[in-house]
């Protein structure tokens, strides 16, 4: 199986924040962010892996600013890296009002699928194969949220997470 | 103000999984269900506060099983921690397959929110007090969790983890 | 096969009311809180008969305080009577909004429904069980209520209603 | 105020049933219906009142036959008593299936709306003046139904209900 | 196959403005209305086709007045011309808003649909038969509005387009 | 005012067909898709005039091949010319089956927008400066587009209509 860039995966998904988004002081409900961000990093990954894809986790979101009704949304995803039966995809999320012209970074966030074949089967994937700067350091960092992932889901002992301990506790090496 | 116990906040929210619901294999998104977990909780974090919230945070979330068109999805929250302005939500999610008679443990998950006045300013929320040994258990745990969000949203040094450090590394002390 | 109680049917489900659920004067439509309400038996149904049920009739349901914008629906339902192939769900709905304090009982209802088999077929039911004095009193209304529906479907002379003829008019006796 | 027919809030509205309307044997969930049911009734209450109108009650639905996915819905509304301040809307449902060729009445159903100023304070509306032979039948029984919806709301003693009398046990007199 | 007239497939929908349709001044947004009046129309061409049918064509449609939230839509569908294997639909729209009295015109469209198999090939559909004056200008201005879209769509060249041309440019004759 | 270039609005949006978007052959309903368009029109139109817009016409769109259940549709738009008030936004349409590895060009559409301020009255847009080779054309062939839509909304007279003539009829000169 041939490996496959970031760019090949790249996916913009543009929404128009609804009334049904929002709650009564008008802010985007965080729920209905994470579920677009689901279906745009859904698309990502299938371009990547070719195949059906499910979600398997979602990394840890925070909601840093208040989006409002009638802002415009875009997302973008790529994966980050593959693994043998599944990929990490990276999502950054920006949020613009445009009659006042303002623009926020609203969220950074990482979601990772598992692809299937038609009977619901897991199945291999492509390689990623990381091509710039940014994507390298994406790629790198994939080690680290993936054993954080196994040690909260209970899959993975904290002294095995050699990634992760490097990064958390840099200052006692 | 008046504490509250995590009674007080127990919200339970039944969904049937509808097709728009699903991929093109008949399972539950990710996404959806994300979206059903921030509205129980919103809910469960309005009646402990008694006032609007806004979600602030979502901590790690794995989809174990596949969940199927057709399923009820139970979602039971409680507030598990009251910050200063903050609450943290657990939430239990339960797929069941009522003609098949079969029912799993499909989510464990924690979300965090903001309590704000009309005015959109943060405000201070009641003290939560923990009766049963799980809630004890849930209570504590909530520090640790914190630790990891602020560290993860780039707040917290590592070094000043106590708690979190405590349970990754315990067994290097 | 086994009769069942009450208990093992209860079924809860909180919804938040979003903008689209509201007419102009952000009031809850009727036509909303109906639909809700079937989906939340349709549950009840479900897990009394562990098949797969459709809605035979809703009774009267009268709509007796505005519900606004923002309020949380609490719809309670559980089984009050079987018969052969068809069951009668009790449901009992209460709005609370949750920043202004306030909470009112909004409706009580009955809606039926038939269990069906994987080709469509009505099928038996476990017979209802019922346990507490409440449970007991809503068991012995069925009958009326279903005389009272089989009167208004064409299907019965209101002579037969032996049940509903006390009811509605003991004085007479 | 000037007395209106009939016809003047004669509405029909045609719904194309897709899949997220329908439970997992392709049938029409009957709170969708319903939900569709009283939105075409309002819109006839609308017209006859020229108000805003909330749903204050719907009389017992049954469900006789299964609609399937992709069947057509004609919903036919107009008002067929006016109260005080409130109005008796009277709605006749088909079911077709075009490619098929089949076409069932699927319900018969009253839906009352009460008429609402700006305010949310309840205002007087037009008399409603039958015109045809049918009509003329359905306003005459409107009273009966009426009866019937106090009793069942517990606000009319069954005694004083005379024109429901005359009507289930005409044997009697 | 026998052919039908214009008022077989006539078809009446109304709708409400709800808050999901409308943009941040409350207008209705015009692509809502474009998926309500393709609903509307595809109906109106299965009851004369007596088949599923697939959009295939929306003429150029235009939005002169801005509809309000609250605002109740009446589309009119009724099948202008059949040809081979496909029909052109024609509709009218009214929004109404019924507390303030007012009434609109909205819009006038046409939208054409291919009949199809249930295997999704290309059928015969009946022909239409125009009985009313006004039936039978639509019926004739139906081939000029085709000879515009083949010519939009590259299909055919503006001098085979004997109709049209007599229309455009009338004065050079 | 400055003016802008095509790509200051250049705007992606991707969606999921999911089951309600699509007929009992699975394929995308039509109406659909223009309610998508519009939304990605929009927002592209928003960028180029910082204002907020609505819908003033929408071009003749034709559908020339049937979409899945489960493709991946691609909408890119960015406005090809702006007139005093109001902007043209070209819209290229692609539908990809992933799983499948299938990928089609769907359709070419043209939507107008008019740019209002917050009072709801028409206001000046930018200019837009057109750049490659490809916008250049898109920007003179706007004025043709135009003359079409003012002729078929009965506001031009063929005559006027210089260079719509110049296109459809140049083998007359």
């Amino acid at each position: 199986m041939k490996g496959k860039t970031p760019k090949e995966s790249h996916t913009i998904m543009n929404e128009l924040v609804l009334p049904n988004d929002t709650n009564t002081l008008n802010n985007l409900m965080g729920g209905r962010l994470l579920h677009w961000m689901d279906i745009a990093a859904a698309i990502s990954a299938q371009k990547h892996c070719n195949r059906i894809v499910v979600t398997a986790s979602v990394d840890n979101v925070s909601f840093k600013h208040s989006i409002k009704l009638g802002d415009v949304i875009t997302i973008e995803a790529k994966v980050s890296r593959a693994f043998t039966t599944s990929v990490e995809v990276r999502l950054d999320v920006w949020a613009q009002n445009i009659p006042s012209g303002t623009s926020v970074k609203s969220n950074e966030a990482y979601y990772t699928f598992v692809a299937l074949d038609k009977e619901g089967n897991k199945i291999n994937v492509p390689e990623l194969l990381p091509e710039t700067a940014e994507e390298i350091i994406l790629y790198d960092g994939a080690l680290r949220r993936r054993q954080l992932r196994l040690i909260l889901g209970g899959k993975m002992h904290p002294d095995e997470a050699t990634e992760l301990k490097a990064l958390f506790f840099s200052v006692e090496k």
